[in-house]
């Protein structure tokens, strides 16, 4: 149990872990694994760590970038895998890979890989603070501090996508 | 009928729109639908415009960016909108904007935003040509630039995150 | 916004339209989409238009004909499109086409028709007034007008199909 | 085993029946069952009594009429049953009644009734004939009767709804 | 209606029967039906004919056995039976038949067979006394008799595996 | 890689876990998951264990026992866990262990547990023989003499409800 919820917490206490087995109901013609279908799974594996790591409601704020490599066949296994990198005021990064499992031989493949943004909340989804990541081991001390690097880039690319997206607002109303 | 699969065609000839109600299964606690739902409309609906606009098979090849803004809850109505910005030589950008509408008052706001990156494939799932986007409106024009600047800008943050995730998985195996 | 819920509005007021994918979970063993399928579909996009229209709670009172004219395969679209043809006191008629596209080759074609009764409820499901039809085109007078005579013929057809089903309960008791 | 394709049978040797418990996925705002999760279940139901009918493959040509007489709630049964009417040359007609049943005091009522005709086709989908229908009692030769002035005013309707439809789309073309 | 809670009633008064159609999404790769698909039909339809004895809420206490003896494809259907064999204090025996039925031949077998012990709670979940069953064939009364004898060896093994259980638990704890 | 599919494996090799959100559609009107539902996730993990045990196609051929202890609700985990505890010829004994976590909390507990058997099958369904499970620990080799008793009683079991079935049966007919 976690008494104090802002108690800094390490990113190895709310790792989470899940298998997915891919059906035909998963996949594209090519007979592999839809993309929409990886961000669902890859979502609430995500929220699982940011759950377990604040132990409030959260709820995604952003995928920050997800990024395919190797595609997943039907009758494999997607293994996913999440943590958290760092927290700040009300938000936390949480960053997930998504490996590929042959069954009939073991062999596995990185096959994506995302960063995404959630918020902690309140019952009535108001923002709460997030509770602080420790970093212990120093891989996860180098991840700490990427990702204030990714939140630097990612809050300036918002802000000129919002630009932008009003400008297009405007022009659809024009149109 | 699309004769010539390379012909540039223009993002307002492959424009896609999809409505979804949003049922209990789609929410979380707070009533409120699952980012990773959002993101397996947004992936299908992207999917759809960069296929009519290629005519090919096409893959998820990274979601770029997708911010949530404001929620939508059960009941109401996710309204999604996808269009391309710009294709280079196998892969195409896709912009996706999601509405919220309530149905009882017609009230509608901005939920959420998404850029995403698709590929371009034969049947056996390589790469093909994609075929040229060729904008027509000053708005067109406007998001074909701001896309290859984003482009310069995802190619320097893979490379970075694959390093990372190299020196990680490193990591892990030391572990 | 629509303050008056009884002032008339137009069809096109409230034209919704919807596109599927079809998976190969919607598929007979013919590759083609269930009819099962479609009509869940064109149940939902029909409630749109209702839901829209008058701005109430809606629900399905009758579909009164569904006609299926071409399959639509796997991996292929559903597009859907609904409009409200005309209310009467409590009920409107929501008239629904589904064009089938193949997305390798933007071929479209009519693969099903249908009309829908939808009754106005409030929040505990009773009835309440819908708000009125205002056609403005030739067509949506002219398909004003037809509305009309289909309702007269549907409630002859139901009155003998109640009879009927009595009729053949007695025998099914008796049985 | 069925040896001759074509030997007439009577309603009773088909007959289908199922049970659905109603989800919080089944229902609306209402907490009772969409109409178009009926329509699915219908569909299902009816197609059974077809495929056991003729032995061959069926797809759905249309439902004629499917009314909603009282809802079912969540937690409470559906219960479906299918039985042919008659067949004409390639198609069938099955009339389905669906029930609403509470499973904490065993109350029941009728909650929906329809008539759907299907198509029996072989393997690659073009029709095949359909074997007949041999009504045995006098409940039966009722309804296989007013199954062929349903069929007439059918025909009717349909050629009357598709001059419509052809005359809208060329409106639509022109707008 | 059932007025008196605790009125016994014969297994014939709650049989369930349902019928589910395989489709792809249910079939491993064999392209035939998953076990858990199986699984879970079974326990909604033995639920169903706890529900329709004992007209309180049920939940599933165990279950005791379920052995596949024949696989159903893809396009074939699954006819599921279930009824009572005995009540105790709080509890029910359920077993269920699981039929496979060709649609083009007719041909049937039997696909599964299983036994399931049921809880009767009260709104909040606590254990109330369930209905006794009144076995009234010869047939029922030595299913009524077996019942107990596999309620005995039930106890028993369940005893030995909490004990293995929880050893192992300690076993976790210290690895 | 595995090379030799009979070489011994010991049950850590295989160990599989995942873990399930419960969702509304997940639950009964007591808001807690159905056993259905636990039943398919149960199914899934032991396969995947068996799967990556034997590197083969693997069939469940029976729930021995599933016995639910404590329920899960809506909006906490179930995190599943199979291991190995035997093979014989062409079958293998798979243990299943069930989690509930409280996310807000932390809180975990055990909700159900069970022994399913498996059978190794090639492509066309056909028995072959499964790999053998090498125990190492103290605590795997008391599994691995455990499994076998539970085997002899299951054996003697099924010879017995057989026996059972075919006289119902019998007892169905002339009914």
């Amino acid at each position: 149990m976690d008494i104090d919820p802002l108690a800094p917490k390490p990113p190895s206490a709310s790792i989470s872990e899940t298998i997915e087995m891919v059906f035909p109901e998963d996949a594209n013609p090519l007979g592999t694994v839809f993309g929409g279908r990886i961000m669902q799974w890859v979502d609430l594996v995500a929220a699982m760590a940011a759950h377990r790591h604040c132990r409030n409601v959260v709820v995604t704020a952003a995928i920050d970038a997800l990024e395919f490599r190797a595609s997943i066949h039907v009758g494999e296994y997607a293994i996913l895998k999440a943590w958290l990198n760092r927290a700040w005021h009300t938000s936390m990064e949480v960053e997930v890979i998504v490996d590929g499992e042959d069954p009939l031989t073991g062999r596995r493949w990185r096959s994506a890989h995302a960063f995404l943004t959630f918020a902690a909340v309140d019952a009535d989804g108001h923002p709460v603070p997030a509770r602080p990541v420790m970093p212990q081991t120093e891989a996860e001390w180098q991840r700490y501090q990427l990702a204030d690097q990714r939140r630097g880039q990612r809050l300036a690319a918002r802000a000129r996508s919002r630009g932008a997206d009003d400008h297009e607002s405007a022009a659809e109303a024009g149109g």
